[in-house]
């Protein structure tokens, strides 16, 4: 029996009061997603899972020292919370919510060898510290363990076809994952790219799983269709406003905050949304002088700090929060036709406000 | 109702007439296994899927000429057959031959980067046409590509334990492929492997997918325990029958047949079970010569005849020939309790003493 609880049913949805602090919902599932995980990479026997456990934040390799996480483990904390939301059990949801946390870093393994970046969260990353080839061979094995995490759904009581179901789509927004990275390194050698262009590779690079955190919790949360499609809609949404917040953050982010010196996107030359805007808004002789500009081996502070002169005259800044504000309200409007308590409502509206406020 | 047919059961096994001819089992199941994997690849949206073709060989890319694809389809014959044997439809167990094919091309197309392979079958490798970002998003698809076939055993009307089953028996088996790879990587960096290394190695690396074909095949065909388990233990050993073989021919392979000059795995310097085996049995004086070989940037004729006249001393080649008929008899024993078919005990014996006596 469900508990009598006080459900809120909203059709209207206001932003929630602004927030940067990292809302107490990652602390609270954090030690249940971190238990659950640690289990799958326990392997002492090959020693790539050295590599894992360090590629996960939980402790060194060689040399390099590291302090316990500072991750947020965003995906799966989505996960759990549409789980709890829809009158789910979180426990039955773990072997979900670690998958997507797998996938999601072996991504990010994959992704820092195709854009040779060296650092991520202020530590090298692994390809410089094992080469390429070891480090190919460690995101593979973190794909397809969470492949094995998702058998254990069946031992969380989960019945067969909403496992089955659960595979099905978590496979679906990993293809789609992948093909979005694909797209996103395919746009390197590309100068002109649509708005249009931009916002399909995000979907599926970035949006993709974390649509399918929200979709897969709510999946195991209830059987209301309803109300899954209402947390796969969601999801849609904050995968946009996520990404388009760290495309901000990524050039005019406070150094302090996130840890990354101001134009930082632009120093690694990325195709970010802002850049994106810039190409298709700046005046012929503006566009010329960013592709100029990007086709140096490395860019200057001057360099940088021209760029975002250009983009103040085109008010990217602008452009690229109203369209985070956007994704930020179809967010709060996708819950809003559902019944949920007071409390998960909360939970909801200050994640989904701290994705947009957020300034790390 | 299943017909009736002679069965056979034999307790004894004996090597069945030396063949190399690519026996006929191959073209009877490759037309099922190209259509249905063509289906899922036929994504005309991203770009990325014109690689995969390319890489299966079943188109060119860019300039490049492909004829149709000369691959034997070795695993997903395999799984068919298995699944034949052990009176199932072949229709039901095409979705995990599709996936197993996948998985093994993935492989494929991530071992030629982490090995800087240039060349495989005679053409360029994909990542020597579009570079290393992009094949390693070619190979992570085709990975995720072969879960998403796995979806099509429901509608296949196997039912839903049997596919969980069979999902957590390709995942496992993908698993091990993946740690096998590693190890082999890693162990380019360390002279001293021992054989019980390189065969640890190789059951990963290569067999585990090898034994997982006839085992899933054979979960399809029936639901008799010590059937499937026969069939596993076959697929065990002919994992490692099919490696040894391999190293064989990458060294004392007919360029005719094999297409590779001889000695080609020397060239590589590939530490396959020959250089293993020299480097366990050799002299310490042999031993160092072999290490400063290997060493050297590039091997030049004379130093591939000097490694195989060492392998003469050590009688390498016999040890290896030994080893793979070892392997072989015991395939053949794993079958030779269980009932089957004369038709299909014949396919299965004229396949594993192809496997033993192929020159290609």
């Amino acid at each position: 029996m469900v508990e009598a609880k006080i459900l809120t049913n909203s059709s209207t949805s206001i932003l929630p009061a602004k927030t940067k602090t990292t809302p107490k919902i990652f602390a609270k599932y954090r030690p249940d997603i971190m238990r659950a995980s640690k289990k799958f990479l326990s392997n002492h026997d090959v020693a790539v899972y050295d590599m894992l456990r360090y590629s996960m934040g939980w402790k060194g390799l060689y040399e390099i020292k590291t302090s316990a996480t500072k991750g947020k483990a965003l995906r799966p904390t989505l996960c759990l919370l549409a789980c709890a939301a829809t009158g789910g059990s979180t426990k039955q949801a773990i072997p979900l919510a670690v998958a997507i946390e797998f996938i999601h870093n072996f991504s990010l393994i994959h992704d820092d060898i195709q854009d040779c970046d060296k650092t991520r969260h202020h530590r090298p990353t692994l390809w410089t510290l094992t080469g390429v080839p070891k480090a190919i061979s460690a995101g593979n094995i973190l794909r397809t363990t969470a492949d094995s995490s998702l058998h254990n759904l069946t031992n969380a009581g989960i019945e067969t076809e909403k496992v089955l179901e659960a595979i099905s789509v978590l496979t679906k927004a990993c293809l789609e994952m992948i093909e979005g990275q694909y797209l996103d390194v395919s746009y390197e050698g590309t100068p002109n790219i649509s708005i249009d262009d931009y916002l399909n590779m995000i979907a599926k690079k970035t949006g993709a799983l974390i649509r399918s955190s929200l979709h897969l919790g709510a999946l195991i949360g209830t059987s209301n269709r309803s109300t899954i499609n209402a947390f796969l809609s969601c999801g849609q949404s904050l995968g946009y406003l996520f990404q388009i917040t760290d495309d901000i953050l990524g050039i005019w982010g406070n150094e302090n905050a996130t840890g990354k010196p101001v134009g930082s996107d632009l120093k690694r030359k990325k195709k970010s949304l802002p850049v994106v805007h810039l190409m298709t808004q700046a005046s012929e002789k503006n566009k010329n002088i960013l592709i100029e500009t990007y086709r140096k081996p490395h860019l200057s502070d001057k360099d940088i700090n021209n760029i975002i002169d250009l983009m103040n005259c085109t008010k990217t800044k602008e452009y690229a929060q109203a369209l985070a504000k956007t994704h930020c309200d179809k967010a709060l409007e996708s819950l809003g036709g559902i019944e949920l308590t007071s409390e998960a409502r909360n939970d909801l509206e200050e994640l989904i406000g701290f994705l947009f406020y957020r300034d790390h």
